[in-house]
């Protein structure tokens, strides 16, 4: 039965208690986890995720002081930049970038036989130099590996790594190389996640220090 | 294990032979269903579409008649716009619009007291009067109740209606009337759902017209 007039904030907090009561055990999850995994499954109605996600030992903790600090975010598609709260970001004195579709980008992929997200990523690290950077990838697994390279080389050290690259092919195997460096991550086990996965857990972080 | 130097068109290809193998029965699918359901398995890595999607009859062919004739897409969230491939719409002589963040449609429904979803349904509706319009709705429920009442009253014969709201209230029952109406439609019945689904059905139709 359609419910009338309620509003949007409404619907949300109906729906958060509806994936409250199905969720199950949630024993694994800190509190804090357990509500970027509630946040995810909003987006996608899949209840899956609440085994998928990974948290390395306090990288909500972390990812939020690098917020208060503002911190930058970085995503591999424009579609999880277009979904992270802009109201959040400016509040919170944080900017959000996505370089993927930039022609220099491209341009630099083509030269150098490498693919845009690779590109993507070192033009962020050489253009936000000196910020506490979080990454969020839902698309491409080559954005994931390149991060892993840049980390285990010392090249950089992000505040938080969102691994949730959705695919078939590269996409697990990519995400299970950054559970092995020593960096904050967030990653979604196996071949879920995408670019409303990514922005989703952006939010998620946002809104626990931005109150709608 | 990670597969090393392909290209992403061969990423792709490889990802839907995967798909391919682990499709099962499509028998209750067309041959152009059944590539618009692989497309959202391919960025979702949820074979429960398969049995979630719904097509009226003719839905695709229809479409891809409205698409040959240079018809503009609609979407609920700027997600789903920056998620269309846009080269595929230039070839195509194509627009892709959302109205939901614009400043004139955030008044008008603090003013009427509806959702920011609707007021940009009204706005899309009077602003490209006379084109043939493909509706690609992956977030507001009422954006698709909005256009069961327009298509209802015959102020509306949209080319295809995308019917794809996420969520836990109204998604599912909104999608349900929308089955009742008469008007070509693709809908996800049930929760699941979501922007990238929505562009993911798009950019399926597109690119049976246009080669990458």
């Amino acid at each position: 039965m359609l419910i009338e007039n309620v509003s949007p904030a409404e619907i949300e907090r109906r729906s958060m208690e509806i994936i409250e009561s199905e969720l199950g055990d949630t024993s694994h999850l800190t509190e804090q986890e357990k509500i970027i995994v509630k946040r995810v499954i909003h987006t996608t109605a899949d209840f899956d995720y609440l085994q998928n996600m990974n948290f390395s030992e306090n990288a909500v903790s972390d990812a939020l002081k690098a917020i208060k600090g503002g911190a930058v975010f970085v995503t591999d598609t424009n579609m999880a930049l277009a979904g992270i709260s802009k109201p959040a970001l400016e509040f919170l004195n944080c900017k959000a970038y996505c370089f993927t579709g930039d022609s220099d980008v491209s341009e630099q992929a083509k030269n150098l036989g490498i693919t845009r997200s690779v590109a993507a990523i070192d033009k962020a690290v050489k253009n936000l130099c000196g910020k506490k950077i979080i990454f969020a990838i839902g698309n491409a697994p080559t954005a994931l590996i390149r991060l892993h390279e840049l980390i285990s080389s010392g090249d950089i050290a992000p505040a938080l790594v969102i691994g949730v690259p959705v695919g078939f092919v590269n996409a697990e195997q990519s995400k299970e190389i950054i559970m092995t460096d020593n960096v904050p991550y967030i990653i979604s086990a196996g071949r879920k996640g995408g670019s409303t996965v990514s922005a989703a857990i952006c939010n998620a972080l946002l809104y626990m220090l931005y109150k709608r």
